[in-house]
């Protein structure tokens, strides 16, 4: 299973040919385990899932019967190989250029209107071991037909798979259109832990600047900068796809679909101006590090100040009357050494009379 | 009783289904005391309140005779239950989704359009003990019925209350649309008094700021900051939401009611100013921190310098009449010890001129 | 008279009915000198100024038959008291909400279209004793009578009420909607002076900056950030004003007269391009002031390195040849004092060489 | 002959009516040598050359037959006097608000369009002895005759009036549009050189930045920020011009000459994205400063720091050694005196390690 | 062979005609070797390639017979001449403008339409030796024609010769319009390799910036917002020329073609957004290079108050016990020196005490 940054490129070489017909490996089938393909048949009243056996022989699996006429047929698969892409592209007529868009991952989010079916691109976020990681989500709808292609984690679709079973639900009642649009709330729905996490980690780092502002923290700040910037790269083309959907009159989306996708957009949206908030939260941060940073010095400042200018008086004075001229009158003086002494005190007091006036013998400030 | 900040983000559970249908107490009534159903039947001429004693068999109430064939009903829900949302939905038939937007608060300011009806969202700010926090007030304007619900707060619409008893106002005479009206300019006009304070807490953060510029004082513009962007949230959607309403050809809001709407969105446009020249005061606020700051290090600095550079060179002078050298010839001369004097108070006045010529010795720059 | 700052908000409070019929005092003529309404008779050949004597029986007085029919009548008011709104309002038949707008002010600059008649919202800016202020002038136009509604400064108004005097010109045989243009068109040339006047405190404020680099300074650029921004928030709204009425086709703005209007509306473009100019100066002023304040810390830690330097080493062996060892070979040479001078010397030289290559010893760098 | 810096703000005083008619000098003609006026005659095969002698019968002049029935006449002013501006109009018929337009310099750039005839603003930009300069160059374009006022600067057209002369051309062959055409792409072509200037200047000031940063040096930085806001307000206006003329379908420019439009804008188009890019390099530069200038005085603090703490210590130790006190047994050591000398480079081979790898006593970092 | 810095400028000279008529050597051709002219001719089962060897003659070249009546033909210049370039805008007749648009490099990237053809500019962007170098590529495209005009880099179009060569492919079989779409595509997939270099040289920087924050890292940063600013000039116009080739319906560009193009555009789109996150990832290390900056400064003011601060007050009671007077009664007690190394001891722990609460003692804060 392959774990990717999100700033990561990716597009055929300069001067290949698009699409995925001279790809190398795509007349051979995969080693087994590496691709898994389902399929689910179902209505209101019934329910099938088969899982492929043959990789090699995909075809005559994707060309059985619909378990008992079921209204609705999703196919589910997980992971890429451009062999078991071309043969659902075989099957089911869609773009070579769509295929290429499925393989090269990872794309744009983004919905494409061909002849009879819709292609949308679009991405789960998550926080895996290595930070943040963006896997694509492809998925093909045809009239009665929804094609879904995943990269490698089977968890992200589960819980549909498991409300699939449920008989009677306005899931099962509902055609392929609705199944997408549950596949895109949750894609959506999948995002709010995510940026309610990075709500947190920008209050601890707010908290790390005021106790210690090290350039350490703000390379974390740079860090989360930076994941928010990939996020928000993510989430504004999926609010697009989203409105593009509810707005073209797309025959395979219907009416009540249409509402329901309404309420995923809403959430979009909601998304969307919670990062630009977090966006300027970050923002903050680096002044508030800036400005912690120079009271700190100013502190530091104000110690070597009052140190130095409380000794520096009176360490003349005690070098003027270290020195060894003949003719020193005081030095005789039965007085002169205690005199010495209320000298520096007095000395010592008016320099912290000074201090204390300007307020530099506060605690912090 | 609930109190929420502003950025807390409110979806369901990824992958669990939307609406309120699975929702688990969606078949038993509340506790008595957590939610109140009042209803208002008025025109011109009649009014009654009355309240739903019985949660448990709140349909019977919502079915009741209008008093004397009112024109208008309001049925104003405080607490929010599914059994009791649930209970309207399927007396006046709105939208699952609808539903689920009316509990899960908080959701983002909008108007929805169904067929026969129409959705509004949109919060009461205020300052309460723990902050800012906002209450979600949901509306449905039917013909001639209004539903709203309010999460806590009962004294928001108080004023209304006591306004619709009063009989051959505007109020009594519009219909239902109007009622919506008034509602909604009771939210904007809640926003004015908030921003009054925002207003007052920045120039009370200038004037500590050119008192002592201490992080504690960033981290407050920073909270007014985070508070502003928060206001704004809710208030740019507000805008837009009276702009649908007002442009939108809905039946429901007559021609009459459409001028008054005008007169609320104009505020609304002025609230956005405001909040913009809020935010631009704010970030102001954090360069005269910075520059308040970096003229008080110079200051440090200048004390430092000129008490170090007055004393330093005399010390020097000190030292060496203190050396234990055989041969000092000074050492022995009669005024050598003056003269020692003389030379100090030179050095000292010399260097007193140039800090002098470099204004270092005025009050404060 | 009052004078307002500009970020003053004002609406009724909230819950309180919009409109002007429940204000307390909507019953009772003001005390003579509060308010003053003239009225103003004209066209091309004729010419006739009243004013209303007695505000307790002003109704009387505005059915007054035009003098010898002249086509336009000009009625102008000083001075905002509900009755006298309300008296107009009754006459002339204009919205209880426009009314309230009339009274409640400021208002935001905008034209608001009724069925027969425009209200126009806007406001004269000038330089009071307090600072910048504003005047609201509303202005309603129906076919061929204008009402105009001022505050306080009746002098905004005298030149035009001068060029009416005058027969013949292209104002007295223009229409209402002439009269109106030049209203607009005083309230831009209003704010010329006004944007100069910024421009020259932002030339002085750099000097000072240059100069001393005070927060003080700093504070004052504040003010004029604050400044701009208010006549911001009044100048671009009055430039989609007079967008909005010269392509709105309302048919009491002769084609002629718009012709004029888009005159006005090239110098409110100009006056808008000239506010962000000056906006921007007034953010660069900001940088300016960083960078000196931190080349005068610069210099005063130089200086204090320089002499501290100097001195530093040279201190110490001072201190070395005042030390009491019984067995110190230099201090019985006969050279030993002359040569610590020559020591000393060289390592001043040293390090003023070392200096100097540094280019710490320029005049200002 | 006038040179006016590009923010001065141009409007007749606020109440005075707007056109021309009221001007003082409206009715007496310039001394000789103020105004200039050429008439040129031009088709493909003929062409002829005339200048107004007698200025005070200007309108004799205006009226004289065309060279041979030429097709395009273009009448060029050279100075700005209401009475030659007011004479033309009277001949050639165009608006009262045109012509002030045409005498109160500076306008913004713009298009207006007039029955019959179109008004264009624009200006010629150059650098002249005080800096960055604007010349108004007005043109109204009729069917078959262009108007043309320009200020001061006779050079800025000439090249046009060279190229006249040329039988065959493109230009001769054209008709009024080409004409203006022309006109545009010499303003237009006249920035390019200017902002190559802008961007040499800018480079050097990079270099005095890294080499000096000192506060002279930020002034000229801003100099150049306020030269390019000006520079833009006027090319950006000039780019929106061009579109107006080339979507707008006014008869009065050929479907050939808006190809050659299309260009200039394109040109116009580079221009702006020039002065984006410039005005982000000159931002840029204030950061560099800051950042030199921070760097400098860590570098001058580290100086101090070194040079400090390699003697302090050490000092203290000769002090320590040069006290009275009867009972020292160091004193009177025979190897004191040397060890001394031992324990004093020991304690600087310390600090100086210290320093070293803390990398405090590289070159420049 | 050029090679030029991106935002070099170029247009003719004010006041020259446009157009390439006028060119000094338009009648003379180029020596041999500066412009090679190569002819394609190709469909689905025919291919033949043809270089002009004879330029003096290139019209006869031109008008050769198409190779067994070939569909398509590729005309590819390499080299920038005059005489050339008016030889074939003979031959295909397309517009003096656009003839010198393709002379006159660089010009902005974008399309231009013309009866019965297309024009496109665009660049293709390599990291040179002189650093960002752009060259630019004019395209004419005809029913079945197609022009190309290439500066010098011959390499950037081969892989697009050597997949012509090969017969049955899409290339070879789709028409002039999927030529151009080849050509784009290579276009845009040349900036794929350079972002990826730009967030490299990023990353090393931030490094950099961590470990050594000097003004030439800054300087570094600066040239990388530079170049960052030239690419997005390229790019957001490239992006916008493929929308107008996409959404304009050039009957030259089939259907067919424009699913390819789609896909381009989605390239360019993802290539816009990397751009912008890379502009803010150098902006953000701005702020990190002053951060640590200024936290550098903060631990070299520590050293020096902390070894300052410790010596200074015992250097003063070394001083004190180093003075002559007569009468000092601690000089003579025997436990005096031992005793005053203690109060040293003390002294100092207690500063050191005071320095360690404040946290000043620790590694890096």
């Amino acid at each position: 299973l392959r774990v990717r940054p999100l700033h990561e490129l990716r597009s055929h070489a300069p001067g290949e040919p698009a699409g995925i017909d001279h790809l190398a490996n795509i007349d051979s089938a995969p080693p087994p385990g590496e691709v898994m393909v389902e399929m689910f048949d179902y209505d209101a009243d019934h329910f099938e899932a088969r899982t492929a056996g043959d990789l090699e022989d995909l075809e005559q699996f994707l060309f059985e019967d619909r378990f008992k006429s079921a209204k609705v047929r999703w196919i589910d698969v997980l992971g890429l190989h451009p062999y078991v892409v071309n043969r659902l592209r075989l099957r089911h007529g869609f773009h070579t250029l769509a295929a290429e868009d499925v393989l090269h991952v990872p794309q744009r989010p983004r919905v494409e209107v061909y002849d009879g079916h819709l292609f949308v691109v679009t991405h789960f976020l998550s926080i895996g071991e290595r930070g943040l990681q963006a896997e694509q989500l492809s998925i093909f709808l045809f009239e009665d037909t929804v094609l879904s292609f995943q990269e490698f984690n089977r968890s992200s679709l589960a819980p549909l798979r498991a409300r699939l079973e449920v008989a009677g639900t306005k899931l099962r009642k509902g055609g392929a259109g609705f199944l997408v649009y549950v596949m895109l709330d949750m894609v959506v729905d999948h995002c709010f832990p995510l940026l309610e996490r990075f709500h947190d980690v920008l209050d601890d780092l707010e908290d790390e600047v005021m106790d210690s502002p090290k350039p350490a923290v703000l390379q974390k700040i740079q860090d989360v900068k930076r994941d928010l910037a990939a996020v928000r790269r993510v989430v504004w083309p999926t609010r697009d796809l989203l409105d593009q959907l509810i707005r073209g009159e797309h025959k395979n989306i219907g009416k009540s679909a249409r509402v329901y996708l309404r309420d995923v957009q809403g959430h979009a949206v909601h998304l969307v101006d919670t990062i630009e908030t977090l966006r300027e939260l970050a923002g903050n941060l680096t002044d508030l590090y800036m400005s912690v940073n120079s009271n700190r010095m100013n502190e530091t400042m104000k110690v070597l100040t009052i140190i130095a200018s409380l000794f520096i008086p009176i360490t003349f004075l005690a070098g003027v009357y270290g020195m060894n001229f003949e003719h020193m009158p005081e030095l005789d003086d039965r007085w002169a050494y205690p005199s010495f002494w209320v000298v520096c005190l007095l000395v010592s007091a008016g320099l912290l009379t000074f201090f204390y006036r300007r307020g530099w013998l506060g605690g912090d400030g």
